[in-house]
């Protein structure tokens, strides 16, 4: 894809992103928000599905060519273009509820199997995260840079009652390695602090696309690997199996090659 | 204890709390804030560290013959009294140096085993929980009410590399159940969200006095269980073996009687 193409889809994602940062605040606000359980028992909100429905209808106006997939409603758009835009309307909807401000937006477009613009909204603290493939990766304007230091042995493990992929050997390692393992179940959030050089990496055991998409362009940007839990590149417009994020080798020297 | 006594220990949490929640809160504005490891792989900084003898400060010159059991340190006094001070400077220090606000400064007194008065700042928010037995739970000197509602099916699962009391029966269960199970890491602010009929309750698999205490006293107010990981009442004065709250039935329900 051109850098013209490139920088057209990342703007586009960059305001809806904060067009759909500003209804995620008003709900956060909103000390009265009502909250159902899904099939898994996860929660969603209004507010979840009103973003998901607000992405579906700037894309179905801009980019007639392009589907959506999403967490809450996906729009099958004709496979005309190779493009798919991959969506999470609220990611960390457990802390949203609960009134902790680490939720964000997230958004990729990926090409082929492969997310080449991202963006991650944490509308909590005003930070929007924006990349594309071979632009580098931002954070409200200012670039970012591979982080330096040597984070502490924390690593947070997204997993849950009915999470499909099976991470077992990959938490016994850990333990045995004394790595904490907390589980603030907001997957793009984290990546955050991994992107600034405050987490070790993430282990994540389900199989949404758009809980890991948004984030994956920005953290290829810095040098971190993003693969599946085998330690594999994988596509991004389906179920994928599972991830682990980390710096380059971490996953070999964790895990085996 | 008589009435004048627990409120005359209260006072003096409460106003502990909110000198300790201050040097807290400057850390928590300090961008070059210094995170040493400690020998399980937790994190510990400066402010933890003041915190913790600011305490020891206070009660050695307030109250000689009570003695301190802190996190990072402690005051053996003479134990002429049957009371001991229990305290977490700073629970939650993971989520205190990633940022996110759900950090409490945790005391408790405990007479002989059993806490007795407890306060808990969420001084991220502003929030000092404050209660004394059979005098009722109280949040900034409003009087919390037992919740009416009945929370979505999340619990989240306090545990770590080292933890040394086996959940796993429990965990099994709660999965079972379809319970989501995020990690927080930060066992007072989650409690606070059980007061507030925000969380079903919590599973705790370590053996830290100063993780329970402080919560204790507001959560037995209020209606909830305090168990050990067996559904059995324990001692706070030393080691305990994990703990388990939800509300009064819960654990039989989820585990057996």
């Amino acid at each position: 894809m051109s850098t013209e193409d490139l920088q057209k889809y990342l703007d586009f994602a960059k305001n809806l992103a904060l067009e759909a940062g500003a209804i995620a605040k008003r709900a956060a606000e909103d000390t009265a928000l009502h909250v159902v359980s899904k099939d898994d028992n996860s929660p969603v909100t209004a507010a979840d599905e009103a973003i998901n429905r607000l992405v579906i209808e700037r894309v179905q106006q801009t980019f007639s060519n392009i589907g959506v997939l999403g967490e809450e409603e996906s729009l099958n758009a004709e496979p005309t273009s190779g493009l798919l835009w991959v969506c999470d309307p609220i990611d960390g909807t457990i802390p949203f509820t609960l009134g902790i401000p680490i939720s964000t937006f997230c958004l990729a477009l990926v090409e082929d199997g492969e997310p080449v613009v991202g963006v991650v909204y944490h509308f909590g603290k005003d930070l929007l995260y924006a990349a594309a493939k071979g632009l580098g990766a931002f954070c409200n304007g200012e670039k970012l840079l591979p982080p330096q230091n040597d984070p502490l042995l924390i690593l947070p493990v997204e997993t849950w009652h009915a999470a499909p992929n099976d991470i077992g050997m990959h938490v016994a390692k850990l333990r045995a390695a004394k790595y904490q393992m907390p589980n603030f179940t907001s997957s793009a959030y984290e990546s955050t602090l991994i992107m600034r050089g405050k987490l070790k990496g993430l282990l994540y055991a389900g199989n949404k696309p758009w809980d890991i998409a948004a984030q994956y362009v920005a953290l290829n940007e810095l040098g971190f690997e993003v693969t599946d839990i085998y330690g594999r590149s994988q596509r991004y417009d389906g179920l994928i199996k599972g991830a682990f994020i980390g710096r380059r080798g971490l996953y070999a020297e964790l895990f085996g090659a």
